[in-house]
């Protein structure tokens, strides 16, 4: 059976994330059903990140198989037609080998967190960005965060319903920047922990606010407990940016 | 009377557009409800710029009178409140003397036009940008984009209902870039004719499209007649990002 890897781009907002639920519209869905009205079949669509509701994708990759063989430029065009009006677009389609496993093939996964950080609330990046009124200072969140960068217990930075085998996971980037109002933390690793950047994100906050010292973030990495994480940060502004091979 | 000028960013998709309708919500009209919430005034709040519906801002700037004067932050963080849930924000409030007049005294407004060039649709920026699925030459729409600088009579870029009482303007700049899929069409004028930009990228896209040489603009701008302009550009991708005084 000829094997397709889609490359999408969606707006979390008006989703209960990537995962088929019950309670709700999900990514997987919207997309599983417009490969259906596509070409009659009925597949299982496999994600290389089950985002949560609210987060956002520019680089989402998932795969699935079809029985009749199709032109993948046409199975993005129609997937794409099928889709309206949900905000979820196919940006690209590839057939690939039979064997490629768009979750378990992957070695890098690069999210990006948007922080707005003004007094002022977002009109146009509502929903995209975490709003924080209080001024924080981006250097110091940085040069903290370099303690996360690299193979570690996050069991602090694990969400309790997480189902990681392990905890330890290796962190390659954890990079925070400023642009105007606008702060970017750029994460990235092979894998990631459920609620695993969220939970940085809002231990980084605390440290931007200068409630939390350097010190202070490595000591709740190595308490391994999730008591020790900071309030997580909201799903607004999380981007699934891109996924290596 | 103290008068006041607030910085303002706003969503123009749900909007009928900056001003006051009878057919439905308008950006001045949500604002001075606010400001009527606030502090039981009813005032006319007067803009730099009249954005039509679906025309984003960035730097939109106004002015109102109060009675009682008021704190400038404290009008800034009472009218975000009192706006909720419209996507509208104000950026910042400040007290300006009484002569300030936001239309009329701006020496130059800069718009930004957003065009997203690529197969897919937009699922992130939908609203916000201008699909076009057909590649474009932005290096042609540049240099072709030079002929409209400086003073010319815009009557071919400009809309029917346009009650300036000339179509001549200096345009002092009309800048195409390109950032991956994303195309930047930025246009600055002391003042602007109605839809002035949206037809400018209308014909620039098909300058884009090579349907149109950089002569073909030049004539189209020199038949001073509407009916030499290409399909106007949707609103969707015009933004007003700042006003100079």
């Amino acid at each position: 059976m000829p094997r397709y890897k889609l490359t999408l781009e969606y707006d979390g907002a008006p989703f209960v994330g990537w995962q088929r639920q019950a309670n709700g519209p999900s990514v997987q869905e919207a997309l599983e059903d417009a490969i259906f009205a596509f070409c009659a079949e009925r597949v299982t669509l496999t994600g290389a990140g089950r985002t949560d509701a609210g987060v956002h994708a520019e680089g989402q990759v998932a795969h699935f198989d079809l029985a009749r063989a199709q032109e993948p430029d046409t199975v993005r065009d129609a997937l794409n037609a099928h889709l309206r009006p949900a905000p979820i677009a196919v940006l690209d389609a590839v057939q690939v080998a039979d064997g490629f496993h768009a979750r378990f093939d992957a070695t890098r996964r690069h999210y990006v967190y948007h922080v707005i950080n003004r007094r002022s609330p977002p009109a146009l990046l509502r929903g995209r960005a975490w709003h924080v009124p209080q001024a924080l200072d981006t250097r110091a969140m940085h040069e903290a965060a370099q303690a996360l960068v690299g193979q570690h217990d996050f069991t602090t930075f694990r969400a309790s319903e997480c189902q990681a085998a392990s905890p330890v996971k290796t962190l390659d980037r954890l990079d925070v920047s400023r642009a105007g109002d606008m702060i970017l933390i750029e994460a990235s690793a092979r894998s990631f922990l459920h609620h695993q950047v969220r939970s940085m994100v809002g231990s980084l906050k605390l440290v931007g606010l200068g409630k939390w010292s350097a010190r202070d973030l490595a000591d709740a990495l190595a308490a391994k407990d999730r008591a020790a994480c900071g309030p997580v940060a909201p799903p607004d502004g999380l981007y699934l940016v891109r996924v290596d091979y």
